[in-house]
């Protein structure tokens, strides 16, 4: 059995390993349409306070032909939970430690037709480890075809891994994809997990990978369809109010936007996920 | 002494009639610069539930040649606080009943010269009563004589009043208007008040009234003074990162739309304040 740290360390090199995987291949795409040389922009973070160290890298790319704004961000952090935090955490019971590392992006498209796409996973272990994450995407014009596609591949993904998850991780999407005040779904919907642990850490990782990997089949696939069609001004208008939407749940309801601005986290890095243009 | 239905009576009157002064004027200034008869839109809502009813009117107008989009919303409601709620709230021992009425405005201007404006007034009974209010102005393009005539009217108004008004309600708004994530004031700054009651309703009433008129009056020469000053594409951009902010600051922060959106309040209403066009 692998110890922690080694665990600690192969997830890192893996999220950092899709990350330069995905940019590569998004990057591709926009030289693929416009013959353009537009690349991600890296900024890297530290953070070092008493409570808390560790940084990332955010990258991003923006005013491409395809992308209006896409932001990859990798980090590793590590540090003590406040005593009010720890309490939601499993495995704090003894100690307030934790360690994590994930990846997390955001693309909005210049394109109307091409739906917002979030995804990110995270590996965190304080006295017990786990992984986390999904992927959802918000399109403003429906499709109820690419709807279909998506939640297919997401099966697909899920039952080589364990047949209950798709049913399980499409309802904490939806759960937790919700706008209350508008009382409407954020968009079509995708997979969440957390807390996943089933003692097998090799498995689980695999499981990990392979959502990592089929978000960027997907995305990829969606694009490629889509980056040609045409799009009216309407259709654009109504792309920047559903992204004023986007806004509201990242701002007001959001758990990694309040726990990244109550714990002092980068704002760049958690802000990556707003959009270029909005309207209310 | 007045009765307290006539001070309710008294009160939402004024709002009502300053709102009316308030889009006639903006109206004049859109057929001034344009000669167009752009309009002030008005929606009414009504609100029947439970705890509480009431409604208001929303009027907003959008694309002017001076206003990208400007909100002013008038409203009178009535209920029962939640419990938890009423304990912050004066007045609320024997019985949790309330009664609210005011009006608020956020203007939005295509020049990213002009600040973006801010103004509410309110006058709020339980078994006691008390008035609150007052303005807020964030400019994209910091101009220092601009904010020196705003608090230069500001204190006028004060002083006609109390000698100590003006110190304390600046320094209300600005300990109010404050991104902690960003370490950064909104804006300027201005004047705010809240519990108002010296046991003179008719001064208290006076002030309030005072309030609006300087705020009208001000808004007039702001925009007057700006609204032919030419700005570059740069300059646009950087207004709509600045609105980005304002965003953030009444979605993250603001007592006013946390309280309307956990009290089931009008979205549109709440949501008027949000800029036509934010980028981040």
């Amino acid at each position: 059995m692998k110890s922690i740290n080694l665990k600690k360390k192969l997830a890192s090199q893996w999220f950092r390993s899709l990350r330069n995987q995905i940019c590569d291949e998004f990057e591709k795409l926009e030289k693929k349409i416009s013959n353009s040389k537009i690349k991600f922009s890296k900024t890297k973070w530290k953070k070092s306070k008493s409570k808390s160290e560790g940084g990332g890298e955010i990258c991003i790319l923006r005013n491409g032909k395809i992308f209006e704004k896409v932001g990859v961000n990798i980090s590793e952090v590590s540090g003590t939970f406040d005593k009010n935090f720890k309490k939601k955490i499993p495995g704090t019971e003894k100690s307030s430690k934790f360690w994590a590392s994930g990846i997390s992006l955001v693309a909005h498209f210049q394109n109307p037709n091409i739906p917002s796409l979030h995804f990110n996973t995270r590996f965190i272990a304080t006295s017990k480890h786990w992984f986390g994450g999904g992927m959802d995407v918000t399109p403003c014009i429906p499709d109820k075809k690419q709807k279909k596609y998506f939640h297919n591949e997401l099966k697909n993904t899920c039952d080589l891994h364990n047949k209950k998850y798709y049913k399980i991780h499409k309802l904490n999407c939806d759960q937790y994809f919700f706008l209350p005040h508008r009382n409407e779904a954020r968009g079509d919907g995708g997979i969440f997990y957390d807390y996943l642990n089933t003692n097998n850490w090799e498995k689980d990782f695999l499981y990990t990978k392979d959502v990592g990997l089929v978000f960027l089949k997907i995305a990829k696939n969606i694009i490629q369809k889509k980056m040609s069609q045409k799009w009216t001004e309407k259709e654009k208008i109504k792309q920047l109010e559903k992204r004023a939407r986007y806004v509201e749940f990242n701002l007001l309801f959001d758990r990694g936007t309040k726990f990244g601005l109550a714990t002092g986290g980068n704002i760049d890095a958690i802000f990556m996920s707003l959009p270029p243009l909005a309207s209310w």
